[in-house]
């Protein structure tokens, strides 16, 4: 099977739904974007062996790609539209790419995205997507807008992803509810609806991707404010909760791939927040101190890492 | 230096410009798309020792991630305005980022093009930039509308890439103006005028980024028609046209990274061309037979591969 075929056979008759003018099969891809609204761009790269372990299910690999993309937009306040797909394969393996797509179209039927176009190259395998989705004018979330007051929250629970992960690498070895874990790490659910929900709402917004200390820094840095986070208030999944605190709160800190939104809101506006589409808990408090500070019991909290730096010597 | 702190040295300072409304720095990045327009998008990776030489300038590399890029919003007539960047490196090396961030900005300023955003992972050297143009809505240029008739033209002169890749691979010791053949190798300007200058004019249009051939079959399968091609017609730099004939057609018909704009133009719009913005080239004639005849002096002229596959066996 060679390129063309390949791009024909798994990804160019899906090419089409709202707003697209030209999908797959042309230099470029056209799209119609309507007024009244921001086009909200965002991208990541998966590598394989560094942002997901080898032997990952290629299903897996394909709504992951997606998925972190789609919990940018959602960090934005934004619902996906299009999407353009880089897609590198050391071969033209048409089972791997049967599953990849499956996994892929799974949950780009179910966010509403259509992968309008990309490119197919052979090499060490490697995915990179470019989401784009759309807000109404001046009603995105950004990092920045964080006040001293605001409450902190996140949604969910965190932490789940980092365990899933030390199972899927034969860290560990066991874990309760280890299928719900590792489905955390392999298949995150993007928040897209909660990040609608607080468009006017929050006043900062970030996914957590690298560690929820690690994405609350920059939410620190780009507001100019600090936050005071009390450990024992992270909210913890039965799996997690099962496990010493000395184990579950470092990774609920620090470990990559939640995939769970981590927003501000102030006191006024926080019983608004009753009516989240999905659990969110407040875990601190935004300040004026220009320092992010942790605590357990009210005393201080400190962990040997904070978040993923690709290129720490 | 970390991931972060090499986005803000050597890119985000700079995703500034028209239409964004926030570059580097956020989960996403947010542009407004003027009414009247349709938002169009291309994607292309670039690997490093299977798309250019291993030993490519880190400068050339910027340049031509984004000229690759630029020259298929060319072939769709439209302007570009935002881009996405993802760049994978094996190592954080600071010297050959400022290199890099030099040739890529050299030619996003000129072209007028802003990085808004994308990402930066450690992994064998690759990159993958999508880029986003607009074009006055209905006014696209495509792989589809020639017909039986019109005449095939093309830009530039074709094959220079090709001798280009020679040289740099040590395949061949010398050329006549070798400078300017490694030039169209590693430093390709996209037709952008030109692309703008055929809107409402061609009745197709590709760019030529995988052979002559190669990209002639795309418009004929995508149009539905057939073409007849006079190797003699094709326009050859001087660098070409020193060489035999049997080296510089093979060359001219098949070598990829031409960058130059393959199109089609009725006769009763031809003599339009005399104002076009590049010298272009009249090489044949669409026909409704099907199929790509290549002729010299009339007769059937045959190749031994026809256009880049990255998956061929």
């Amino acid at each position: 099977m060679n390129e063309f075929e390949l791009i024909r056979r798994y990804f160019r008759d899906r090419s089409t739904g709202p707003g697209v003018l030209a999908g797959i099969g042309d230099d470029c891809a056209r799209v119609a974007v309507p007024t009244g609204h921001e086009l909200v761009l965002t991208t990541d790269t998966l590598i394989g062996g560094r942002h997901f372990p080898e032997a990952t299910p290629a299903y897996d690999i394909g709504w992951k790609t997606l998925a972190v993309n789609l919990s940018d937009l959602a960090a934005a306040g934004a619902t996906p539209h299009w999407c353009q797909l880089a897609l590198t394969l050391p071969t033209a393996d048409e089972a791997w790419l049967q599953d990849f797509a499956a996994g892929f179209y799974d949950l780009a039927d179910a966010a509403g995205i259509v992968l309008t176009g990309g490119d197919t190259t052979r090499g060490p395998l490697s995915l990179t997507l470019t989401a784009l989705g759309l807000v109404p004018s001046g009603q995105a979330l950004s990092r920045r807008g964080a006040r001293p007051g605001d409450g902190l929250y996140v949604s969910g629970t965190v932490g789940d992803a980092g365990l899933g992960l030390q199972l899927a690498l034969g860290q560990r070895t066991t874990a309760q509810q280890a299928d719900r874990v590792l489905a955390r790490l392999n298949q995150p659910v993007p928040r897209l609806t909660l990040g609608v929900f607080l468009r006017g709402l929050a006043t900062s917004c970030i996914d957590i991707s690298d560690g929820l200390l690690g994405d609350l820094a920059h939410i620190a840095e780009e507001s100019g404010v600090g936050a005071d986070l009390a450990v024992e208030d992270l909210p913890l999944s039965a799996a997690l909760a099962a496990l010493p605190a000395a184990e579950a709160w470092p990774l609920a800190l620090s470990a990559g791939d939640d995939y769970e939104l981590l927003f501000t809101v102030p006191d006024a506006q926080a019983a608004r927040l009753n009516e989240a589409p999905v659990p969110v808990s407040r875990i601190g408090t935004i300040t004026d101190s220009g320092a992010v500070r942790v605590t357990v019991a009210g005393q201080p909290f400190s962990l040997p890492v904070s978040g993923f730096d690709h290129f720490r010597p």
